[in-house]
This record gives C-alpha cells, sequence and structure tokens, in this order.
C-alpha cells in the first residue's frame, strides 16, 4: 500500500463532540462546543479552549463547568454553540431552543436536551501552546433514564453520540457496537497458539469486562484492587 | 425525560482508540493500545499512559513514538496490543502478524496495516493524578494513498476507525459523515432569523470549511491569518 506524507497536521481521530456549560455574570447560560477534550484520570475531563471565549471567562469565575455529549439529534444546536459567541450575542442560548437548570453538584447549568451531562468543578487551568488547558473534577454523570442498558449501566449505542474529524471539520456518527475489548484480542494469541493469559481468561469468560475497566481507567493500585485476578497481566500492569 | 445520577465515572464518550509504536532496546518493536489521548495543540499529540508499561520506558528512551488509528479491520489485532505487555511477551509484535518499517521523521517503527499513523517526538513529559502524560510533537502524518478523498484531503470516512466506551469498554465503528460544523449551526440561526454572520456566511458558502479548520485547531493569531473574513466571528475568536 502506497503510503503518502501530509505533513504536520492535528490528525487524531475522532475528537469527540462536547458541550461546556457555563452560567454569566448575570446568571444567563452559555454553551460552547469543544472537540479538543478528553479524560486525564478516572475523575478528570480535560479541554483546550482558547483564551477569548466567554466560556474561558465563566469557568474563571465560577469555577465549574457541564460538558454534555453531542448527538445526531442536537447535532444543529451543537454546531450552533460553536458559532455564535455569548460575548457577542448575549441571548445565545435563548435562540437555541433549549432549556437548562442548575446542576445539584456543581455551579454550572445541566441543558436538558442532551442526555448525558458530566458535573464538574474547575480543578486546575494550566496554559497550552495555543490555548488555556482547563482540568475538571467529576461531581456527578447524570443521564436520560432511558439510555442505560438491560444491566444498568450507561449504554452508549443508544445516545447517538457524533464526532469531529480535524482533517475537513465534519461531523460523523458513531454507529453499532463491533466488539468487545479484552475478548477480540484473543483471537490473535489463539490463533498463534500462545500465551497462557488467554487459556485462563477462555475458562472465565466473564471477567473480560471487569479487566477492561480496571485496565482502561485505572492507577496501578486500583488495577490491582479492582481487577480479577485472571486479568492480573491483562493491563500489562503486573509485568 | 428523567434524569438518573450514576455519579463519579470517566464518562466522555468516545475515547479514540490508537496504537503506540515505539521500539524496545534491542531495536525490535512494541506497539500499545491507548484511549486516553487526544490534540494538545494543532502540532501536538497526547497520551496518558500508565508507568509500568514497557512503552513508557521505550518513549523515554528513544524520545519517540507513533500513533496509528484502530481501525474494524483492525479491530483484533489493535485489542491484541492492548491485552498483551511487550516486558512479558518479547515475541508481542511478531505474533500479530503485523509489519512495521522506521519512521523517515521519527526513531519509532511504521506499523504499514494502518491506514494513517502520527509521526511524533517526545516534546515534554509531566506527570498526571494517575499517569504519564506524554505530550508528543507531531512531524509528520502518512496516510494509505486510498485514504484520501477526491480534494485530495483525507477522507476520514474511508478510515472504518473504531472508538472505544469507558463505561463498558466496547468497540463502536465511527459511520457516515452527517455533517458539517459551521453549516449545521446556521439553521437554528435562520430559523430564529438572527445573526449578520449567518447572512454573511450564505453569500459565501465556500467558506465554511477554511472557517472552520481555522476555528477548531488553531491559535487566535492563526485563526486570523487563516479565516476568510466571512467567519471572523465563527469562532469566537473576534469577539
Ligand atoms: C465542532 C467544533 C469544535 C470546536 N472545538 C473547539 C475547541 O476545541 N476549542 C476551542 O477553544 N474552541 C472550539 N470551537 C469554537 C467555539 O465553540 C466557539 O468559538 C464558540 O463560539 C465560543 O463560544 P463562547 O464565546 O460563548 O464561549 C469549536 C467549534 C466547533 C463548531
Ligand atoms: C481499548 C484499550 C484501551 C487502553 N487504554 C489505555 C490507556 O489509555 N492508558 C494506558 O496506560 N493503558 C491502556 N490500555 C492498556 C495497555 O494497552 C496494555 O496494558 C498493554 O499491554 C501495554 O503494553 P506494553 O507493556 O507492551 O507497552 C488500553 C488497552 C485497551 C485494550
Amino acid at each position: 500500500m502506497a503510503k503518502i506524507s501530509l505533513g504536520v497536521k492535528p490528525a487524531i481521530f475522532p475528537s469527540p463532540v462536547l458541550l461546556i456549560g457555563t452560567y454569566n455574570d448575570d446568571g444567563s447560560v452559555d454553551v460552547m462546543t469543544v472537540a479538543w477534550a478528553g479524560m486525564a484520570a478516572s475523575d478528570l475531563t480535560e479541554v483546550y479552549i482558547l483564551e477569548n471565549h466567554r466560556t474561558t471567562e465563566n469557568i474563571r469565575k465560577r469555577k465549574a463547568f457541564t460538558l454534555a455529549i453531542a448527538t445526531v439529534e442536537t447535532m444543529a444546536q451543537s454546531d450552533y454553540f460553536g458559532i455564535v459567541s455569548g460575548a457577542k450575542d448575549p441571548q445565545k442560548f435563548e435562540k437555541s431552543g433549549f432549556h437548562a437548570v442548575k446542576s445539584e453538584y456543581v455551579d454550572a447549568p445541566v441543558i436538558e436536551e442532551y442526555p448525558l451531562t458530566i458535573e464538574c468543578e474547575l480543578e486546575e487551568e494550566t496554559s497550552a501552546p495555543e490555548e488555556a488547558r482547563i482540568l475538571g473534577k467529576i461531581k456527578n454523570v447524570l443521564v436520560d433514564e432511558k439510555m442505560l442498558g438491560d444491566n444498568g449501566k450507561m449504554d452508549v449505542s443508544k445516545l447517538h453520540a457524533i464526532v469531529w474529524d480535524n482533517f475537513q471539520a465534519g461531523y460523523y456518527a458513531v454507529g453499532e457496537k463491533v466488539g468487545q475489548s479484552f475478548v477480540e484480542g484473543k483471537k490473535i494469541s489463539s490463533l498463534n497458539k500462545l500465551a497462557d493469559w488467554s487459556e485462563d481468561a477462555d475458562k472465565k469468560e466473564d471477567t473480560s469486562s471487569a479487566c477492561s475497566s480496571a485496565c482502561g481507567a485505572a492507577t496501578l493500585e486500583e488495577e490491582k484492587k479492582e481487577a480479577p485476578s485472571a486479568c492480573g497481566s491483562a493491563c500489562g500492569a503486573a509485568n
């Protein structure tokens, strides 16, 4: 396969599409779209935002914000929140037609129309080369009841989340579940007839999701505490 | 809609699924899966990785790594790279059946089977509460020729990227393009008959993608330099 060099580009795909909810000085609501964002620890969110956004000012003042996940159903509004600035149009939020209530956990609004909202307190602000790097301490996660699966856990396939691409600035829908982590990889090792970890795991099928949540998220200590022993080496933690 | 509190959870959705490629001491290849990762600036990637991974050691020694994007076609191997540690199995990479060549830009391997690879030099390591925070300076982006669209730009819908969820540790395929940023939001403002920026933009349809790339990625200075004047306020930068 011929490979082509594209030079220096922001090329991670995809970026999530999140909405930051904050309060303005007068208690009215502002919402802005952010794509450069992610998890920084099990209870820490991270967003990179330009100095001059109204949102940045609001976060500094109230020390709190919410993060909602953009969906196919809310795409037009979610994009609109990324075009208009609350600094220019004081009625930005009102004009979206969406509704907000105060978070019970932090001094920031929960936008009712989004099915999943993360309620954060400002943990730390540092400066990144281009933007402010904001870390939020998660105080609670609020979801629409109908987003839960039969097992009582959040079922993200019900969200209809959209993601963003840094090359052509398009929105894409996240589709169906295609696999389970810490399960798919076993095919490789059995194909290649190797590794005792996979034989162990075969005997204990149910451990896979406990393994992966212990792994993807955890500190070494938590990993050891939370992970069933069958996945002791699954995260490479015991190695 | 009744909302349910889930407590404190890593709830951003989705996380990307990336593969970090590094060289071991003996010049053999290691690859590991990472989901807590994203863009930190136009030319900076960021990954959060546990201290005890072989990959973390390799990055410190060679000051370089590559990041490839996991796809539906490479799901089994991409998961496998996240289960087995190179510290435990020196033949980890070989057993995947994948192939590597040396990057022309950095001291790290490019895995041939992945359609998009970001070649990075170690820019900075800082410590996060749970993991090491690694910033990579992008030196080049390498893509399979057939991933380019008719306009010569990377067409991410050809990638078949997969993403990961922090709640149930599943993999999900990213589907079709459903919209264009800085275009969808106009529906709201025209519905509500407002804002001169949207009337301006209507007259100059072609500016939308230039607007959005200037906005999502850029510093204020770059934004002003790169953005056509019709989208001066699109990023909230001019406000
Ligand atoms: C898809 C999309 C992604 C965006 N991502 C970011 C981002 O990561 N960081 C940022 O500072 N601005 C980003 N923006 C731009 C802001 O959302 C926009 O400038 C907004 O008008 C700021 O609103 P405010 O001034 O009311 O806070 C994005 C916009 C869109 C449409
Ligand atoms: C879907 C998935 C996501 C993962 N995300 C991370 C991550 O964000 N950070 C991390 O330190 N480990 C993560 N891991 C675990 C490592 O990939 C795994 O421990 C690997 O075996 C380390 O390999 P190494 O020791 O050869 O470097 C993830 C694994 C999977 C399957």
